[in-house]
């Protein structure tokens, strides 16, 4: 979208013409670039996303803010009042600070297959390397070291900075991020019990990304073993995931950094799924689910909701207190029950006794 | 094995004639392919591994399937029986889509010191770097971008894929396959304490590979800092595993992704490491022991058998009051101590009033 | 420091002059190298970490070897007397086996930027990409495949590995070692949530890393949404960590493999944390804490010590039916709540009963 365009300083007007809200003081106040609240200078635009942030609106140097309706007169500076400051605050960052994309074109030290389709609007960096059959589309970026293996397809304006891996005959749709050391395409794994070892199974499907999909650094997806591993349109992967094969990611769910997805496992859309959490393979999990950070799932998930696992931690002496009880936790629910059955029994003796004595 | 091997149709006649099993039907029945029960196709074989999906046989469109001898009669499509009818999926899609070798030969960007040996049936593909006396045994195949640092060893076989790095010294057997992104010899995590920080130990060992393995992509495969790392023939990992200096791992165990090894623990023989496990330093795991997935090992493991610790989820508000009760899980077992105390004085001044009574 | 140096033989005395420590016995004795204490060899010196192990000195094969003054009379070998054995061992390894620095210069398949400034007395390997603008410091090695990003810059003496990914605008001091396949600078995981999907908030911080900074294999750490994101000096990463935007670590902070810190997350100097733990965002952990592998930090912490969440390992049975009562724990909790209420009800009118019939 802002390929091309220059970095420039914006009047608060010119801004809302493009983005919307409202302008409340100096409409004509220039905005060279978008910054925190804490750390913004003059000739910068901040936001204030939370009203319990808003003590520190006093004390920033910016030029000008964006507030939501509520904090409306917080502030006395220039200021675009929005529905969602942060999202106006990302759509502004946006429009004022255009990607760094690199021009068309093939660096002389990439090697391009002579059966590769490269569209002549976009660029292949440095010493990458573009596999027979492979296509890359128009205004596609593949940056330094890349590798696209034979057959591999990457769609309309994505980018794929340097040193990412794809495999043979997987697929990325338009407009995708994929950053530096993503794996896309390993073989799943899929290995079965043999006399005296293993025997590997064939992983022949393909991965198959949709649109609007970023994928963060060092994330791997396995290619699907017989049918093909699937990411939805929109969906929004952090750095170091493990997705096995033939998982299938709906469209616009979010997954933080470190989590595992094991094999054939289906996640709906809508879901956000927390850091370093687990999943185990062969479930379901419905639409607009969250799983907290470091959470562990191990059966589908029908009904949408925040589920969770994760103990929070404690001083080391107080958990190894803790943590050996829980280890004797069937013990210390039977020892209840026993107290329970004494109790229902005394009580019932004393109470008897009473009724004798009354 | 399947070097050079062209994919083309086989009847199940000729199918069973090199991988055994009993043909019942029509044994002239040609097949394409192997494919999954629901999405097979005409002229593709599937198979049926567990007898609860026995009613999807109904459904399949494929034109032969691979059974169990107590599914034989499970329906009337030409079919092979065999034991393990997974096993023989797994040995027959390997027949049938042979791997996607590259032909021998060291391709004109590839980048290959002087001193490396590299065998004239080797592959080195593309942009790949072999340092001084490293070697690449025959048939090994060195995919597009690796990195094969000096005196580094590759054996009979053994294919990295696009994007491996292979550390100085260290050493890889035959047959193995490496996937993109794997990281094999970095530097252990060896630092002492210093007066003012850290000095780091120099990690002088190497990383020993057999035969047979299997690594995924994105895993990392730390040095020894004096001995060698030790991974035995037939060891299968998955992606994103880290295994750290020192450590030993026993032939044929198996090891899901996000598996955290530390340093200079060992690993028996046949065991199965479940994803995102984490077992901690200078420990030992006998063989034959299953680990759950998620799940923390702190101790050695003497005994076979399976081991778990991971909590599985809860929705959040039933999570947030049973975790507040883990850490007054201390304070709870005191509390049924007291009581267990009282209810044993208060029953016997009881039963000794009732026995004075009597 | 040891750039050039060749590893050669040194007497005890020798050591001892560089080093420091008390020699005890033929001072003349040739070292070697170093080694473990049971498989040191001939011409080798070892070491005694623990007292515990004095016992095995009996059958080192050493020649020499290095001892905490409590231990200096385990055994009649040569040896040298230090405060800190395993320190001392450190710091003669790293003198007896300097690294195999690679000479100064450029590898003619390397391409490096018309604009990039690469000091005479640095390295660059084959295949890697200097970017227009990046600068590499004196002395400083840039290992095959590395990327680093336009106006990226590597201080004096610091050595990346093979296959690194350095971002544009980044920063890496002096005297740091990156191993292969991190990745630095990569966008941070900033996206907000929009009427369909998600909207990314661009990523226009840097990564800056302060001097003596080791950053282990496949380890991510991501660029600053508005501000930076700070590695201070001396800190030490393993493996696999996945550091978020905004995150601050203090100096001399070390931290194990496939830990996952989220994003504006601030850890203290001299901090440890253990292998796979998780820290959720936004919280400040102080100075001198240590957190224990495989534990989720989900809030702030203001006093050093030693924290603690994971669970350990039980049997498989054992463990199904702890977690059973985990989940029924709040349930537990308040049947024990009656069982105390029931029994301070029924001891007053027992007690009340028997006084009434004193």
């Amino acid at each position: 979208v802002s390929r091309g365009v220059v970095s420039s300083e914006l009047s608060l007007k010119e801004i809302a013409a493009q983005l919307g809200g409202e302008v409340l003081g100096e409409a004509s106040t220039r905005i060279r670039t978008v910054a925190a609240l804490d750390s913004a200078k003059a000739g910068e635009i901040t936001f204030l996303a939370n009203s319990k942030y808003r003590g520190r609106l006093a004390h920033t140097r910016a030029s000008a803010v964006i507030l939501a309706p509520a904090d409306r007169d917080a502030t006395s500076l220039p200021r675009i009042v929005a529905e969602d400051p942060y999202l106006y605050f990302a759509r502004l960052a946006s429009l004022m600070r255009p990607q760094d994309t690199p021009a068309a074109g093939i660096h002389a030290s990439a090697v391009v297959e002579p059966t590769a389709l490269v569209d002549p609007s976009a660029h292949v960096g440095a010493l990458a390397y573009i596999s027979a059959d492979a296509k890359v589309g128009p205004e596609a970026v593949i940056g330094s070291g890349c590798h696209l293996g034979a057959r591999a397809a990457v769609g309309h304006a994505s980018r794929l900075h340097a040193n990412v891996t794809l495999y043979h005959d997987c697929a990325i749709g338009a407009r995708c991020i994929v950053h530096s050391g993503a794996v896309i395409g390993a073989d799943g794994f899929g290995i079965v019990r043999d006399k005296d070892g293993w025997t590997k199974i064939p992983q022949s499907g393909r991965v198959v990304i949709g649109d609007d999909v970023e994928i963060g650094a060092n994330t791997t997806i396995d290619r699907g073993a017989l049918d093909d591993t699937v990411i939805e349109d929109g969906v929004k992967l952090d750095n170091q995931i493990q997705i096995g094969h033939n998982v299938r990611i709906g469209a616009h769910t979010a997954i933080a950094g470190c989590v595992g997805i094991a094999g054939s496992t289906k996640i709906g859309r809508y879901c956000r799924i927390g850091g370093a959490a687990g999943i185990v393979g062969h479930i379901e999990i419905c639409d607009e689910v969250t799983i907290s950070a470091f959470t562990l799932v191990t059966k589908s998930i029908t009904e949408p909701g925040t589920y969770t696992s994760g103990l929070p931690l404690m001083p080391h002496d107080r958990w190894l207190a803790a943590a050996a009880r829980v280890r004797k936790l069937d013990e210390l629910a039977r020892r209840v029950r026993d107290l329970e059955n004494k109790s229902d029994k005394s009580n019932k003796p004393i109470n008897g006794g009473e009724g004798e004595q009354s």
